[in-house]
């Protein structure tokens, strides 16, 4: 177990005791004693808040060991000083760490650096009274064994309650540059309104109206204005699995050879619509404060419910064509992103909202600062991301997670159908249907069916799975056009083995804004598609709330200075987070690797060579891998699989002998040949060397384990665990291309069959420490069977090993 | 989907309309109107919580359809009367089913028929107001789709939030036989105190205090006095994961020959020590009513946090040896028992309870009505059986769940160690370790170390591994000795595929109770080791409710004549629950079968014939099926395994012609050798067909989708579906018997290497519906490498075939 917080401010000791003042654990009572032992004694009380009087305060205190010999509650009535050691000990009890276990009562400081907590400055074994205040100070604000601050804990048991009514305490209450929870979560305002956005996406002649739920503490109005977490989810107000399901495309499909082209970009460049011909805005009736809609449970992000204890109102809204808004799904064109930033120009104070469909009754956000954020993973970071593209006002950060940067990225790859992991045949339209909740409600979407059937076929026809090409759909989808516009300021989270959301769609994002247009930070972990945020090892909340504290609240708290521009968790060792200047530097060095018989190489082939596999598979196994694509993924990587052998080739390094840590996009350059006039290659990069090595989707540690304060929301404490058993090799990253698609993913070039053609294909970015005694691996073979068409066609294909290369990234150390 | 309802209440008209009025759908503003739409739209208007004007209500009724064409809005402005069509399309949409989906808007009746809806008496195809009354009445009875009546539905949208404070209302309020939530759940009070057991487990020299957690309506006092749902887990105060583990036991050691014996029970019968030399209790110093100790969050069980908000208190107690509490763990020993039932005492008002550990501050439960019901699930359900067999006072009832009724058949079986599945090596020490909570509090653990270790090293030796025999250790961890002093109505749930605590344990206490001794019910489901509480497809938390209401308050709800003796699960077709009068009924008839080379047949073989098997595996094999004990279950049940073909016999039937209904212990007669002169017989009984079969771990459908009320705590909505892909076979129940003790658990019988010796063994218990065309199987083999040790022994054991049978009971139609 290693503590990894990375949002400890470094604070003077001034501002220390007028923070503990704040929070009251400095008062009258103790401030100007100078017995040591007393000022512990009274810290320890305010502390142990389950104890309500003297007797069960001894009672508590006896339970813990100060010394080897002695415990708390002893030291505490018969010394007057207070040790280091006695101190700590006491501390990581505190902290939930056992003596034994986790550290050893005569020296709590060799396991303090080991878990790597903050031990305070002192000047001798014994602590004066200012070194016990500070002391004091940094253990609030270090993480309990479960990854949560000791004042965080001491909130969930009730710490806080108290200040919820205290007019004396002075709102938002802050503690070492973060929120403190001293809102009611049980007095939170729910609100809907209805926000009207510039354009008619459903064609009935009147501006689309979007539904927004709104939880804001009891506090606010506009003499108490408060920042705002705003979640773009079309999921929230429900989805249609079984009509989605149908939806899904045959993926057991034949490729096909493509007219050659000659198209420019200029030819499939998507351009806003100049003359869009819109109904005239509402009307407005008269304009009010108080809304005529609530609701009872929102489908929340726990990242939010933490906030919304800590003064932040937060908003969920779905979208066009979701439950009890207007419009229709469009999956991420520019109409879905003006619908997501329409809910930020009211909170902004410069669009109209209203408080039911029909009386055009006008409400304004007089509880908003104008200050927001974006939360959210997956299509709901995705959204986050296209709002920042657009620079709209009042949007000051995204903390944008597994977000799709281009949805072309997401669905296609090369001039391929590219699944995302896990879903094989999904499409565009099929999200749209999983998205279009005005189904649920059978008097709406009785009204809007024949709009919604044929804004769905025209989706169908122009996501084109017949080519797989980058096309107009596609251009009008891609966010990373219009990353010059972006003011608001970055915190991106990906999984480093996100197969759903592939890597590129950050590592685009992150290489293509400057450090000089916005501040921008990303955190990589090691998992698959998932949340971060309630993790043991890294203090992701601790970083959310010092980040919003800044850019929400306008604190000069050194957020941006203090995070690391780059945090990596290591792949090799668990619970463990690594700073980095900068992830995909494309300035990095690189190692080049030559191909022959079986091996990836320094030295060049001095002769051609040609290697050949074919794709078609006897049809019981095929069947048997579309079933079984664990099974499938596993005879591709292992050598000796003999269904495999010939259907793919590998290359394999020699042992390494020192790590390599792999930074970047790998690119794989070929010469080669199909013996049909169409095809299709796949590349993935492994990692073979038999290890212990972390899963990608995290277990829970403790279910309900992680409280958002007290009696309030809770989530699962997880972590992504070792396995327990070894394994022979780890699938790094992987690529894919249509041999028709060498020059780029919107013009065809011609195959002529058995030509061989050169190409290079850039496979998903990586940041992976590959040990000294491992081999890196290269396979290369055609169908992917989680994420291409499987036509099981007979087509060979061969490589001229002596022009083919492998070109590998490596971090600048 | 299909709706199970065991815990309707049928209910008089007259009632119906006195209990509308009670939670106020029926008022002076509609009580009298002669007007069907008036009514109906009244009662619309008080469940659609989220309008809070008349025009947020017309949008959410515009929103639901009333006919095939016309929407409620619509339909509740241009009608005057309300048919049954429409009243039952809106119900359905309610309840959240969905038009097209779910059911058709032309014909709603077809659809509640067949999802098992209750449709109210009616005399035409309009309602006239009362019908409409009564229909809206079942209505609020009645299920949505995610399992939930319609009024907790309308609970958790805050129907009853303004309840809470309002004096006019009659708490508890009842609905249908069952409680309300009207109270308060975030005023709860939360205490703290500590019970005097009239044992010293530690040998202190002072009585046992037993910390207890309470939660309590802030309405409970003297004046108001609630029933008590009380919970005894051991593991509610932390368990030490790292130091059990370290206390597991190898299984790969040998089996050995035991010197046979003539013990009698007698011999090994435990007696309460007579004289127990027990310290004086404390001397009271005063009396009070107000605790000195709170806590903030405790480790709940969800049907109890569903109870706290319907006037139930909560009391959580961990017992001896647990944090905060004196006293050692001895795994389920009478000391256990008297300390949980302690709690139950003190809460009926015949036992002391104090504020704090040193004071002598009593204190007492004025706020308990004294019927208190036990809850929990495996240990937890374990102490409410153990408690139930004591016959203390105050305890009404206990819902036991997946119990222990004797541990001798959790860790053994018929002269062996068995494991409890997926534990091999846990033992009765390992879970003492386990929970052995004081080792969590270094203070207090530093004092009580050398007492613990002592203990643990004594629970080490009298538990036996050596022999697996019964002895006086378990003789006094048998429950089933005291069953006769059942005075508590039972109500028991258990998973006919648990494999941790298996079946036989709730079949022997179901059969050793009498009708006429106390009211029992059973539930049996097709999971393993799981609670069932937020299941859609069965209304459990309902027949709790029903259940505890009577048993508790004294309601006469007709709980017991209501509910079935017997609810199944069908173990073919998903989400159904069958109703029967008894199960493991000993008057079952029966089948017999004979066993030839690899056939079950009804006919004896003419001749004798001997059928030889090896336990020992190959090294690498054996190696290979300790780390993975799935592949060692597919290997042993497929007959076509080569590296299982000469480990086990398999006998099969031929295909059945018709459905068999197992219900009971289905016993395996046998003629067998060793040729060594010890030796262990293992047996499976197989369903063989290619059948897609329910999952035995619950899939979750919604996470967080079932509050317990309004803003309150939430559970995940599971059930277990049905495998997507087939399986060729499941297993239906196992056994397992040491040859040397063929007589009964406790008496060694002399074994000799190559004599035949005839022998009986009783399956677990089981109720199955084994399908037409499918083939009932019978594995025997040795070694189980998930429960038995695993010696890899060079042992062979012949069977005579034709002295040898299987008889299977069935249930009797």
């Amino acid at each position: 177990m290693r503590n990894n917080q990375f949002a400890i401010k470094p604070t003077e000791f001034a501002d220390q005791l007028k923070e503990l003042t704040d929070i009251k654990f400095l008062d009258a009572g103790n401030q100007t004693t100078t017995e040591p032992i007393k000022l512990w004694k009274s810290f320890l009380q305010k502390s142990f808040l389950t104890a309500q009087t003297n007797a069960t305060f001894q009672q508590k205190a006896a339970a813990l060991m100060a010394t080897e010999k002695m415990d708390l509650a002893q030291y505490l009535n018969e010394r007057q000083v207070v040790s280091l050691q006695a101190f700590y000990n006491v501390a990581l009890q505190l902290l939930d760490f056992q003596p034994d276990l986790d550290f050893e009562l005569a020296d709590p400081l060799t396991a303090l650096k080991k878990i790597q907590l903050k031990i305070v400055d002192h000047q001798n074994e014994d602590l004066s009274t200012d070194e016990l205040k500070s002391a004091w100070y940094w253990l609030l604000a270090t993480h309990n064994k479960d990854g949560q601050t000791f004042i965080d804990q001491l909130a969930a048991n009730g710490y806080f309650v108290s200040f919820y009514h205290d007019s004396n305490v002075k709102k938002p209450l802050l503690f070492n540059g973060k929120t403190l929870p001293v809102f009611d979560p049980h007095q939170l305002i729910r609100e809907v309104v209805y926000v009207e956005s510039p354009q008619d996406t459903d064609h009935d002649g009147k501006l689309d109206l979007l539904k927004a739920e709104i939880l804001r503490p009891k506090e606010s109005g506009k003499d108490f204005t408060v920042p705002v977490l705003y979640t773009a989810s079309p999921y929230n107000q429900g989805t249609n699995d079984e009509t989605g399901d149908k939806l899904m495309h045959d993926v057991n499909v034949p490729l096909t050879h493509k007219e050659p082209d000659e198209k420019t970009y200029q030819d499939i460049a998507y351009h806003e619509p100049v003359d869009k011909n819109l109904p005239k805005p509402r009307q407005v009736k008269k304009t009010t404060t108080k809304t005529e809609e609530t609701f009872a449970r929102e489908q929340s992000y726990t990242l939010n419910d933490y906030f919304l204890a800590r003064g932040f109102a937060v908003v969920y809204a779905a979208g066009i064509g979701t439950k009890d808004s207007d419009g229709v799904r469009t999956t991420g064109d520019p109409e879905e992103t003006i619908s997501t930033i329409a809910i930020i120009e009211w909170l902004a104070g410069i669009r109209r909202a209203f408080t039911n469909k029909t009386d055009n009754i006008a409400i304004t956000a007089d509880w908003s600062n104008k200050s927001i954020a974006m939360t959210g993973r997956s299509y709901l970071g995705t959204l986050a991301t296209a709002a920042a593209t657009t620079g709209v006002e009042g949007l000051k950060t995204v903390i944008s997670e597994a977000a799709i940067s281009s949805w072309y990225d997401y669905y296609r790859d090369n001039g391929l159908v590219i699944a995302p992991g896990g879903f094989p045949g999904e499409d565009a339209d099929v999200l749209a249907e999983e998205t279009f909740s005005r189904r649920l409600q059978a008097g709406d979407f009785h009204k809007i069916k024949p709009t919604w059937d044929k804004k769905l076929a025209e989706i169908t026809q122009d996501q084109d799975r017949q080519t797989g090409n980058y096309n107009q759909f596609w251009d009008a989808r891609n966010y990373r056009k219009n990353l010059k516009n972006i003011k608001a300021d970055l915190l991106l989270v990906h999984g480093l083995n996100d197969w759903n959301v592939k890597p590129r769609n950050v590592a685009k994002l992150w290489q293509g804004v400057g450090n000089d247009q916005v501040n921008k930070k990303i955190i990589l972990h090691q998992g698959q598609h998932i949340y971060i945020n309630a993790f043991r090892s890294i203090d992701f909340t601790d970083i959310a709330n010092l980040w919003l504290t800044h850019e929400l609240l306008g604190v000069d708290n050194g957020a941006q200075e203090l995070l690391p521009n780059v945090i990596v968790q290591d792949n090799v060792k668990a619970e463990t987070w690594n700073s980095y200047d900068n992830w995909v530097d494309p300035a990095a060095p690189t190692e080049k690797f030559y191909f022959s018989e079986n091996l990836l190489s320094q030295d060049q082939l001095a002769n051609p060579n040609t290697l050949t596999f074919s794709d078609k598979l006897p049809e019981n196994i095929f069947q048997n891998y579309c079933k079984n694509i664990d099974k499938w993924q596993n005879d591709l990587v292992t050598e000796k699989s003999k269904t495999m052998s010939n259907h793919r080739l590998i290359f394999k390094s020699e042992r390494l002998e020192n790590d390599l840590l792999l930074d970047g996009m790998p690119q794989v350059n070929l010469r080669v040949t199909s013996d049909c006039n169409f095809g299709l290659l796949s590349f993935q990069l492994i990692d073979y060397g038999e290890q212990k090595r972390l899963r990608v989707s995290p277990s829970i540690l403790k279910a309900k384990g992680l409280a958002e304060t007290f009696d309030w929301r809770e989530d699962d404490l997880r972590e992504f665990q070792q396995n327990s058993r070894s394994s022979e090799y780890k699938m790094i990253t992987k690529g894919h291309i249509n041999l028709q698609n060498r020059t780029n993913s919107y013009s065809v070039d011609e195959l002529i069959a058995g030509r061989f053609y050169e190409l290079s294909v850039e496979l998903q970015p990586t940041f992976y420490r590959l040990l000294a005694g491992h081999q890196l691996g290269l396979i290369i073979y055609a169908t992917d069977f989680g994420m291409t068409i499987r036509g099981n066609q007979d087509v060979k294909y061969s490589l001229d090993t002596q022009q083919s290369s492998l070109i590998v990234p490596m971090h600048q150390v």
